[in-house]
């Protein structure tokens, strides 16, 4: 018997919609607000599972349609889940390869907010319609079929603890008719996922993805249809604006429509600037695979800021990469071995960096969550 | 005060010319005989030195000339020593810089051996003569010299516990007056860095390197030349032979010339097929970037032979990497899973194997040292 999902509030502060919660999985607890490291391929990059344990990462977000192209869903089925395929002992959520779809389409969001609109769709997408998604696999060039009840199915072979109903994102740059006609096929998805989810829960739990861009009536409408359906949480995606302003507007005058007894995820984000704003606001988790990123580029976090580790001025020194930290990196290395390491491009580099920079997004999430306790945000 | 370098034969096999020794230096013990793992940049590729001390690496190569272009000896005298800089606690030898001037000159042994001599030289060398080399870096275009004199005070800089005299390794196609030419003055530049060692010893060792190319009679009278002076022990340089028969023979002719009060070392030597007959031979250390190069090619070392992890038999294989492993890698991952990793290009599936490769080396060479003691080698 598996132990059931549910989630507690063990604070609300009184200075803003920051809350203090236990998430529990079959997988165990996680504790809110906090953050989600990425491991695409069933692996943060550069770590590894065990590791990724004893940093004590709660929840790690690992994306379906990688693992449905490489290795399959069915293998990792056949090996007895995501979890023992990849030996992790702590929750996971997946995603449902929506994202994927409009990363098909239109580049990285990044590349698609610079063309403004202008890029035209990729010939990886073959169609789309009412059932869903056919696409080409980049890896083999197969056509694989993504529908709200393959991306299911797709997640109960993986297995998470957390998974996510088939949605299609569209374009920060949509028509508003074509914003309409996808939004209203977005949530018939949704109810479809929900449904073929709800034939087997096996344990696991399903929240929704809240859309409607950046149009506040959209989103409102979105909390209304997908909070009256019997989801477990709720995560936020679509396109959230063009920069953090345009997000924490998009949040404030949403996220009060939103229910409190439910955990909710902002997908996608975990840049630091835009954590404690965010958390302000009431959000319980968030993934990102920044944290990652950034220390494979030698941009490490430290209680002083980001620092860039190839800048000349830390070649001579000898210290810790962060005085204050007792991660195994700081513990046992210097900037100036670290400096030296990425200069002869050295895979230890990428791999002591991304322990410390996951080590320190555990800890800042730990201090927000005290910091709530204590009133303080 | 430093512990003084001293060498102790434990056990002489009655079978063969195979010994069990301790080489003891500042640093620690090292059990001979022994397989020294390559960290060319002072760490070993994909792995850190802590973890090399926790799997019982008892002596690391570093490579002098990579560490004078970068970060340069300087640097890593300020940190302390090469000990310091990069954190390793146990013992470390250091080369003279001189394989370099050959492989600039002539590219791998590999493809040296496969053009049959009828490569030109390499702009990079710009001046040999009997003072040394002027070579430019590869990494700035600086001029660069490397003299016995420079070669060892950049190794004082380092502060190995072994260190290695500058010398000249000539290609395997070399005419014999230009090696007999290069014989004597390789001689000359060995005791020249002999005596700059002398001058401030400060607790290092350094072996000689016994060369010779593959002709008998030069590699027994390298061995006489160089017995007779006060080094600490003898490394086997120079060209060993287009295969592993040539090379046997070589060290069979040659290994009665050493002194056998004295630990010996094998460089560049570390193919699984070759340990076995050199430690017969009397071999008491040998390094090579052998394992660590194998791991990031999906070439893995078991108790059932060498498998390539991508062989598509691996893929719904659910077993440890080797069942009769204890390393953390066998513990805790599966052969279907570091395929995944492999054909996903994650950096995790080259620190993990790597870690597996040494930690195999480590016991295979254990397990050689018992077979010694048991008279079964």
């Amino acid at each position: 018997m598996q132990k059931p999902f549910f989630f507690e509030i063990i604070y609300q502060s009184k200075k803003s919609r920051a809350r203090v919660g236990r998430i529990h999985t079959p997988h165990g607890i996680i504790e809110t607000p906090n953050f989600v490291p990425v491991g695409t391929n069933a692996t943060a990059k550069a770590l590894d599972s065990v590791l990724m344990d004893q940093l004590d990462v709660q929840l790690m977000f690992c994306n379906t349609y990688h693992l449905m192209l490489h290795p399959g869903s069915q293998l990792i089925k056949d090996a007895g889940g995501l979890h023992t395929f990849m030996n992790r002992k702590k929750p996971i959520i997946t995603d449902s390869g929506g994202f994927q779809v409009f990363s098909l389409m239109h580049g990285s969001v990044h590349n698609e907010l610079k063309s403004k609109g202008k890029k035209s769709d990729s010939n990886a997408i073959l169609k789309i319609n009412e059932d869903g998604v056919l696409f080409r696999s980049y890896r083999d060039g197969s056509q694989l079929l993504l529908t709200p009840e393959t991306s299911v199915q797709a997640q109960k072979d993986l297995g998470a603890d957390i998974i996510i109903p088939f949605d299609e994102l569209l374009a920060f740059h949509t028509d508003p008719q074509k914003l309409k006609n996808s939004f209203d096929r977005t949530h018939r998805w949704e109810e479809r996922s929900l449904n073929e989810h709800l034939k087997n829960p096996n344990g696991q739990a399903m929240y929704s993805v809240i859309h409607g861009g950046i149009d506040d009536a959209l989103r409102q409408k979105s909390c209304e249809i997908l909070r009256n359906l019997p989801f477990d949480g709720h995560a936020i995606g679509g396109s959230l604006g063009k920069n953090q302003e345009q997000m924490l507007t998009l949040l404030k005058n949403m996220m009060p429509h939103l229910p409190i007894d439910k955990p909710n995820h902002l997908l996608g984000i975990g840049d630091l600037p835009s954590i404690q704003p965010c958390i302000e606001l009431g959000i319980d988790t968030m993934d990102s695979s920044h944290p990652t990123k950034c220390a494979r580029h030698g941009m490490l976090f430290t209680s002083e800021g980001i620092i860039k580790i190839l800048n000349s001025r830390f070649k001579n020194d000898f210290t810790p990469l962060d005085p204050a930290c007792s991660c195994y990196t700081c513990k046992n290395y210097t900037r100036a071995y670290l400096q030296h390491l990425f200069k002869a491009h050295e895979l230890t580099a990428y791999s002591l960096t991304s322990l410390h920079n996951i080590h320190y997004m555990m800890q800042l999430m730990k201090s927000y969550r005290q910091a709530i306790l204590d009133d303080k945000i």
